[in-house]
């Protein structure tokens, strides 16, 4: 593994690997991803190779989905909590018949490295060893050594972020901050799931928001004092920052009539798709608004056609694999935004894209700018060895590397995630080479910026 | 020509080397171009090196016009017909004198390669040879290693496809079935012709329509019935895909009422431009539809504005190189199809684009998704060095290789076909051993990879 | 410096640096940017460091903002034209204290290589500096070699345009032209201060193009002579250029009545955002029209959203860094210019693009058909080491290099123009160096390019 990502010429390659050595034992921060407390509040071993690496990990199963394999082969548990019949072993089998579709892949990179540096064996992924392969990930999982805690630890994590709706009682952050383990892991205020009324479960939602809070969440000034407790909340258990998947990152201010009547309409089951639109977009203002006062890092996740498989939704509910990115305009949509509050001094703005045509156009030209925005690392389909590439050779010019956070790894896939910042620093640093080779940067220059991107951003763009 | 392509590390062109070796000399598919199933018919040698090289190729004759030279400088026949008069001798001679535009262009690489390798020549392109090179093509045209079949069976071909309406009578392809020669010359069922009510043909061609097939066309259950009798009248000459040029790959069914109304106002003229659009949308859902019946392929070629400039138009009719890529969405348009065909066993879809936006954002997730679900390579002006590399660097980490088909060349000029096949297998290779050196690929990745790149995809995409 | 920007491979790097030298000190053509007159006709020394290096330079001090930095910390003139208290020297200082967020950006690069070649120093930009260097660049500044007149015989200038709006008194180029002075100092004439009636200023405008011609300017077709009139008063002074900055490239031609009635409208104070768009359309064909007839080369800077962040702009007004490109569509937008004139032979349109998506897809396309076409470089957030790569990869393989212009620098920092011009020769070599040594281009084919990409396509396509 010492050389992967290094480019092929030589001199990029010596610098590159002397960058890597000297961050590549760095803590690691996670201050975004999608594990689970309770892993942690627990402590338990994960049942078994398939249901820890296969069955939580859409990357996986939407590949092999597109290979003609069902969800139900793969024992994907459907919407109603039932699942197929069968043996997690063979699942496992179908997985590693066909690992050879995931060549060239970030899932089949992470897994092939994952099996090595955290499961510390060098079988082949290939059909022949599918069995031999479930039996040592196995034995691992009753080692002690696998325990979530124990592999948090183990990974050098210095801090790790879940993520959370504004409904979720945080109960198993309550019980790890009870727990005298020394790990960090802390919640991330996803409000989504009560900012959106477009989502059935909204009702029910705010219903949970009231019981939390003592608010009354039928009416919008309850709503909002709800979630001002709420954040503190979150605060209280070491959040320290936001999150918003919206379709469209638009953004502006309805006035207090207006936002009043579109809340009674969404309540009353009346309110239209632009109803929708119009109250996310509001609620990103009012987020934001929020921010200045607690001090929490707003992020926002754009641009996301959600379950575009309508009967795989049907049958399996959300996270699936079948969400696919749209076009998503920023210049526009964040101005209201950035205008009120993108030179306040005590907030920042993290902004994600899976559409990279913003990159030049929109997001390096605005974060170059506004104090308060930060640009988000490559995300998802582009958290990739070319989709890292792209964002460094597209941005830096003229956002330069300090208004970037660094790498974050958003990932369900808990043994996954030093490997995937294993990744992230050897590119970075590939990247870094490559530019002081052609003299862009000087050796000093690469040296200093090397732990910045390794982990120095993070911690300053996230105020941890 | 030995190392055309492959990078100036010695360590990436090595691998790329043995790589192109290891394939090189496989037979070439060419399952959708636009070759003329007459010259196989016929096998009659090519008049003159102009009416082969430049007159079909809107490729040459665009980048000649864009220099202020005009149609009728290059004898392009008119839309009725006529030609300007003069020597094609003297058309060569000013193509000769201006090749130094080509310069970087694949054109420009085609030419030099198609002559050093079919015509057996390395005199060089400009324009002290301009008369030397026309006599040796000239002779080489009336040689039979020259003609058609004979070309067919030098370029190793396995299979070409032309490119046919659904009102052609197929009568070149009827000849060669009873002709007794070995090579494969298909058509692809390509039904524009049929299914835009705004062409100004539409009413002339769906009138042969009815006559190939013996329906009544003038009625939208007759026009359905007369496509389901022409696929099949394809299919026994070979036929295995369908073909859609659209401006949008908008795609949704109309209610059977709706696309009565449609057609009975298309019938009687009084249609509107909505009216063309949905009609087209619907009719990709009948084709798909009818492709789960019988099998064929479905290929959707999007994004085009057609004949941008209304004079040239006017006076030489389409495909003359003023055809312009414009945005092209596909998340949203294709939903209905890909939701109703996209996981159907027997439905394959090959989507190609002009717009590089859609590879990261779009078109690599849906593929990396929906079974049916294949990715083109690049076309037309994308299909090139830079465009190739594009092409593997943004969609094979989220769709992989195996959800994209091979090289599919796409051209009207046949002397040109085995050089595109190769450029196509030498940037492959070129592409995997640079990810070999990087380690991201190993080497026997690479080495299984070679020949799916090169053949393998393609035959199985197009279900050879 | 010698290597910079050059291939780390060492086949490509050799070459590069022979194509470079063999064309490093012809002389510099800068036919657009923003240079003033006035520097060259009064010949007086600059000021001191800071306000000829910082303070008009809003690639500099948008980032500085982007660290918090406040406009009056840099004493950035406000809109009223006071300016923050403070010595200029702690504005250098703030500015030096920062350098290092520059790291990878062309700003950044520009001013370090200004450094070396223009003030002939090797301090190094960093804090501890920051005084020796102020003090080095302010006596330079008082030695006449760093007079203006005198920088432009040293930089090797040929030609620089400055630009100028049609109701500018070109009182600055009238002095110079009966100066003696041999340098080449000409206007370019943007009319945006007259054919945007969305302007604040436009009536007052309006009125001085009034006054400098003697028409009518308050109807239609005493604009119309007044713009005529104007363009010839240019036109005397050398000028060669037209520009037009418009947020979109939208071309149409008003009937007679409908543009009277919309020119009507504006006088009137009442005219819609439409029209105004309706009448910016509009003027881009009669300029279009205008340029047929008296030679002048137009260009089109399209694609950006002004002054962005509403509170800075109005404190301190527009050019102050807050302009960010929006998206872009040309295929649609130039096709009734390029219907009309595209094709005429005494008509020369050069468009550039800050939405590099544009670049494969329509802009290419277009230039590699119409005659009248062509491409000009990156510009802004894309002149840059990797923007010029994403340029020439995206665009030479369907434009071919000649239907474009060489580089322009379009800069108000006059001490960076021969280090923008050197940058963009060498990036220009190592990309011909990494096509020659990929065999896609002959040796000789890069040698006859280098001179034309430094110097002979600008001439050309300018008309010098």
């Amino acid at each position: 593994m010492n050389d992967l990502f290094f480019s092929p010429n030589p001199d990029v390659r010596k610098i590159a690997g002397e960058l890597y050595i000297s961050i590549k034992d760095m803590p690691i921060l996670s201050p975004h991803g999608h594990t689970e407390a309770r892993w942690f509040a627990e402590n338990k071993p994960f049942e078994n190779p398939t249901d820890l690496i296969i069955t939580p990990d859409h990357y996986i199963f939407r590949m092999l989905v597109s290979q003609g394999i069902s969800l139900d082969d793969l024992r994907i548990p459907r919407r109603d909590g039932s699942r197929a019949d069968g043996d997690p072993r063979d699942v496992w089998r179908l997985f590693v018949k066909h690992f050879f579709v995931f060549a060239g892949t970030p899932t089949g990179l992470w897994l092939r490295e994952e099996l090595r540096s955290v499961f510390e064996t060098d079988i082949p992924l290939d059909e022949t060893n599918a069995d031999l392969l479930y039996d040592h990930i196995d034995a691992c999982l009753k080692d002690p050594r696998f325990y979530p805690r124990n592999l948090y630890e183990r990974f050098n994590l210095e801090l790790l972020s879940t993520t959370n709706g504004a409904s979720d009682d945080l109960i198993w952050h309550k019980k790890l901050a009870h727990s005298g383990w020394q790990g960090t892991i802390i919640p991330c205020f996803r409000p989504d799931d009560v900012t959106d009324p477009g989502r059935p479960d909204w009702r029910e939602n705010l219903r949970k928001l009231s019981e939390l809070t003592g608010e009354d969440t039928e009416c919008y000034p309850g709503f909002l004092k709800a979630l001002r407790k709420r954040r503190q909340d979150f605060i209280n258990l070491g959040c320290n920052s936001t999150d918003h998947g919206v379709e469209s990152p638009r953004t502006f201010t309805l006035s207090a009539s207006a936002v009043e009547a579109v809340y009674k309409r969404a309540i009353s089951g009346r309110a239209t798709d632009e109803d929708h639109r119009a109250f996310i977009a509001h609620m990103l203002m009012i987020m934001a608004e929020m921010s200045t006062e607690d001090g929490l890092v707003m992020q926002i996740h754009p641009g996301v056609y959600r379950n575009h498989d309508k009967n795989m939704f049907h049958g399996y509910g959300g996270d699936k694999g079948a969400d696919i990115p749209v076009r998503c305009e920023f210049t526009q949509n964040l101005k209201e935004l950035l205008n009120t509050f993108g030179s306040h001094p005590d907030f920042k703005l993290v902004v994600y894209t899976l559409d990279e045509t913003a990159y030049t156009r929109e997001l390096a030209p605005l974060a170059g700018y506004y104090p308060a925005m930060l640009l988000g690392p490559p995300w998802w389909f582009n958290d990739s060895f070319q989709g890292m590439k792209r964002f460094r050779e597209s941005v830096v010019e003229t956002a330069g590397f300090y208004n970037c956070i660094g790498f974050v790894d958003d990932t369900r896939a808990l043994p996954s995630i030093p490997v995937r910042h294993d990744f992230s620093r050897r590119i970075d640093a590939d990247f870094l080479a490559e530019l002081t080779v052609r003299g862009i940067l000087t050796r000093r220059d690469a040296e200093t910026l090397m732990p910045e991107l390794a982990y120095g951003l993070t911690k300053k763009g996230f105020r941890l």
